[in-house]
């Protein structure tokens, strides 16, 4: 047989996969991916069940107007701006493919993005034939924080893009309006494009994150998913908010990756958010989610851990000696993510762990008791 | 601002979306775009409305394994060889990740499909950095054939693979057994891989057409769509069957572009395969295609068009002297492909068009009539 192309080198099952079938086959806990384990919200579903039959068909490539109007409100921004994807995940590559990528007879361009880092950054960077440059995070007992001076010196005349991600998955962090400055007048200083991956934009336990784009609205193209919004990641229905004019360019790319992003679930969505948007739902959300967190970060710290609060995203890091994730699922009957994986060209902070809490409380109380039997082992 | 990459020069609308563009803003009538105007089978939007609200979050990047289950009983495989995929695009997508691109210090692969061409194989195959070979089929009183000849001056040491699409988009046309045959011996003597786009495997108006992983199963990725077999091309539900072993292969690039492919609609679309199989569905389905295509051809016809009957798919192509495909949408209010839209690489055969029969018997009667006012102009 002829070979594979050499890109199948990226296709190793992540690591989120592999736990969550470890904790299927083991009947483990699952605090590693994050996804909710509570249903989506009633109205969502029933415009879902309203819309198949009657939005079958393809929508253009560039979404529904109906959603890309929703969208539109919600961000404030125009809905020109707007391009629909099949989640996040294919918003992140579609902008990977339409900013950066090889250059015939000269140097690659190169990718900006801190670490730990979410898993699918370089991987697509690696794909579209761009190169990815980490930048880590500095831990202290204040939490993660932006390293500008790290950030100033991975910077080159090939730098092309920076991925900003705040809410941060795995830490929880949220950028502050100043670190975000600092960003964006780097980004001016040097001429590269930022793509602000706000997926958790409505998960946030303390003050409302500053979205990027606001601060630099002529260089930031914005990603957002209904899946993280709406407790639906399954849904597969994203969105990106582009500089004015770009869309068509970005939409023109997406159309030979998957054509268009659901349409009978688009429908679904671009009502949904309009309800959301007016009903308190997000609040609600936000409620629930801190709760979780709260049940969470006190279990973990009775059992000796240290805690790293997060001001955002269903995810919280904490550092717990004598933690091997590996083993904890298999073993222990827990399954959580190790932050090494989150680690490709920097040295990881060591024995820290990422762990979800978009879970019930009933499997967080589960998840507790278990790790401390692990501990005591 | 810095550049957009160079790849966007890909980013054009398709004729497709303009079209049906145009189409929507003229009030045309839409033989354009190949999405159906009749709703998807009742079974399949129950049982949608059924999976919302329990199958809600991320399946395996691979796909449900209902899903896998039934694609593997429909095309009697294993269902290990199976990846779910965001629609067919999606899947033909992935194929071009997981076979094809440049080579570090050597020439690019080369990708072989035939013209005239279905507009996503040019774009995905310079998106992943490999070079488009086009091989003209030929036309002939009896219609599209392959020209094996053609085919074997094409072939290069560095052919990767080669794109065969039966029942075909735009032509209509159904290999043969013995055309399958001599395609499969040249991929097996020159040793390169076969893509079998298959999404029209069920619509058919003369014998079954061959599934060429019959004929060469250890080097064929079949390609199939829930959209097409099922009337519901917005609901984004593709497969590839692989040789085996070359699943995880493939997935493992695919959780890169979407991650998996809409939860709810694949839950949705494996209960409806079932059904489908063991209904009688597809026979239906044919039938009413075939009344629709008999209705469009015979009413060009009777206009003085040369019809080439097709033996599967739901387009017809026909040569209409003096139709010109921009003029017929804004004035004469249907829309049609002008099947220049489908050569990149070839000259195209003059006064052709493509037109779709998957719309209701009304709306082809309108268009007929439509054709006949313009064309006494
Ligand atoms: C930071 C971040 N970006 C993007 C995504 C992908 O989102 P989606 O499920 O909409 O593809 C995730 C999912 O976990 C994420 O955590
Ligand atoms: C030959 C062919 N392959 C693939 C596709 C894409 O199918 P899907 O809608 O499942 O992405 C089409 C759609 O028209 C097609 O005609």
């Amino acid at each position: 047989m002829p070979s594979l192309h050499a890109r199948t080198r990226l296709s190793a099952e992540s690591i989120f996969s592999r736990m969550s079938r470890l904790a299927a086959q083991r009947g483990a806990v699952n605090l590693g991916q994050g996804f909710p384990s509570t249903p989506p919200p009633a109205f969502l579903l029933e415009a879902a069940r309203r819309a198949v039959g009657t939005v079958d068909q393809y929508s253009p490539p560039i979404g529904l107007p109906a959603l890309r109007e929703a969208v539109a409100q919600d961000l404030e921004v125009q809905p020109e701006q707007v391009v629909i994807t099949c989640g996040a995940t294919e918003a992140m590559f579609a902008l990977a493919q339409t900013l950066y990528g090889p250059n015939p007879g000269g140097q690659p361009d190169e990718l900006i993005a801190f670490e730990p880092v979410f898993d699918i950054y370089l991987p697509q960077t690696v794909m579209v034939g761009a190169t990815f440059v980490g930048v880590p995070l500095n831990l202290s007992a204040e939490g993660w924080r932006l390293d500008i001076d790290a950030l100033c010196r991975a910077v080159t005349p090939r730098t092309k893009a920076l991925i900003v991600n705040s809410p941060f998955n795995p830490t929880g962090s949220v950028f502050t309006r100043a670190e975000l400055q600092a960003i964006a007048d780097l980004a001016r200083e040097h001429d590269f494009w930022l793509i602000s991956d706000e997926v958790y934009d409505e998960l946030y336990y303390d003050v409302r994150p500053v979205s990027l784009r606001t601060l630099a609205p002529e260089r930031t193209f914005t990603v957002g998913s209904a899946g993280k919004r709406l407790d639906a990641t399954g849904w597969r229905v994203g969105w990106i908010v582009t500089p004015e004019g770009a869309a068509p360019e970005v939409a023109g790319l997406h159309q030979w990756t998957t054509f268009c992003a659901p349409a009978p679930l688009q429908a679904a969505v671009a009502e949904a958010l309009g309800i959301a948007r007016t009903s308190g739902f997000y609040d609600g959300l936000r409620r629930s989610y801190l709760k979780r967190m709260q049940l969470l970060a006190a279990g973990l710290r009775d059992l000796g851990a240290e805690v790293f609060t997060p001001q955002g995203t269903y995810f919280l890091t904490a550092r717990l000696p004598g933690v091997d994730a590996e083993r904890l699922v298999t073993e222990g009957g827990v399954a959580v993510i190790p932050l090494e994986a989150f680690y490709r060209t920097q040295p990881a902070p060591p024995e820290m762990l990422r762990l979800a809490f978009c879970k019930s409380e009933a499997e967080i109380e589960e998840a507790l008791r278990r790790l401390k039997g692990f501990l005591s082992r």
